[in-house]
């Protein structure tokens, strides 16, 4: 019954437009009683997209899950807005319908955005937990929280806008990557506003190294002696 | 007549609840018409941000200047945001108030979701713009948007949170200033997936040096032998 209801509404809101149709309209069509709709929608706008509060509660329930704690906190994050990514793929013909919808609909955009709005703060709610030994923790989660859902949507859209014939795993792959690369425990950590530019710490350049876990990353202004470069990399590299 | 509609309207939303006030009593309180209301306002939900519009196209205005096409993309992304924190910072009271309220009305809450998306869209255009050059511009400007508006909200929402009493300006300026040490020009560019971990190039460990306008970044594994390094960097130091 559930099905039948979107089905109705859809093929409605194609034919004359959301906001002619009533909720009337659809349950005359789908054959059921208004009751039966509000049973499994809250409201119009909901039926366009039957199965965010499932993959929400399938995303916390990853998250959840004490088997990513060993992960990288970026990859994780990744792996959970992919189940999102996984949702529009199980119907690619749907998902496109729906998208070509939501970008005419004002009403439905607005209802997109609160979803993709509960599942950033999911994320962030995450990896506020995996970054709370860090000073910066709470504002890393919310960039990184962010930066994973634009790539992820940036992804996702090219893939609807396409009209989704391809598989869409590889771009999005590629999408996750990149802010991985940025933001995950083996990229090079960002020199910050004090090593850069005139505010650098000495007239006869800067250099700064920084400890990832894996990796040394040092940045030094162009033009540093390579006795001092020399010096810093050399006690970077032999610390524990 | 605008002022007096907002100060009427925020009054009864806080007295009587939000979804329990309609326009008719907005305009009887304000002694207005209610055509007068509808003049400045589309709708119930606009009259809690009668800013924000203008605001916007401050931005996009700020954005199309010339003057900024000398200026670092993110800084100049995170300036823009910086509009926004004044806006709210021009008015605390009002502010703390709009931001309580929104955080228990739905209806509020995604009207400032659909307010937070078309400034994050007006950044990422600005930043497609500037990365037109690039391969990954398009994915870069829409992570780098999501990332400024994350950092500047972050900030903005603590200190509302907090009551709006410190100046914001400090903290705004520290958040967008990380977004900045990651996605500037003058950022160590992210090592990529190839270069991390177990698929780093080489077995005595994976070295890199890449270069920004003034800085020289070097990403080497821990372990990796002194005199790679030093070729590397002397290589770098030395390139113009």
């Amino acid at each position: 019954m559930r099905d039948a209801l979107v089905a109705a509404a859809l093929r409605l809101f194609d034919e004359r437009g959301f906001e002619q149709t009533t909720v009337d309209d659809i349950v005359a069509l789908a054959g059921v009683g208004r009751r039966s709709f509000f049973r499994y929608f809250p409201s119009k706008e909901s039926v366009v997209f039957p199965d965010h509060d499932g993959c929400l509660a399938e995303m916390n329930a990853f998250l959840a899950d004490p088997a990513g704690a060993a992960e990288d906190p970026v990859e994780r994050a990744g792996a959970a807005a992919r189940l999102v990514l996984r949702m529009y793929a199980a119907d690619p013909v749907f998902s496109v319908r729906r998208y070509r919808l939501t970008r005419e609909v004002p009403a439905l955009r607005a209802h997109e955005l609160s979803a993709v709005w509960r599942y950033e703060r999911a994320l962030a709610d995450y990896l506020r937990s995996r970054y709370a030994h860090r000073p910066d923790g709470r504002l890393r989660a919310d960039v990184v929280a962010a930066a994973v859902v634009a790539a992820h949507n940036n992804a996702l859209r090219s893939w609807l806008r396409s009209g989704a014939e391809r598989d869409p795993e590889a771009s999005v792959t590629e999408a996750l990557a990149y802010v991985v690369a940025t933001w995950g425990d083996q990229a090079p950590v960002p020199a910050g506003p004090t090593a850069r530019g005139e505010e650098a710490d000495g007239a006869d350049g800067a250099e700064e190294v920084r400890e990832g876990e894996e990796v040394v990353v040092l940045v030094a202004r162009r033009g540093t002696p390579m006795w001092r470069v020399v010096d810093e990399i050399q006690a970077a590299l032999s610390a524990t």
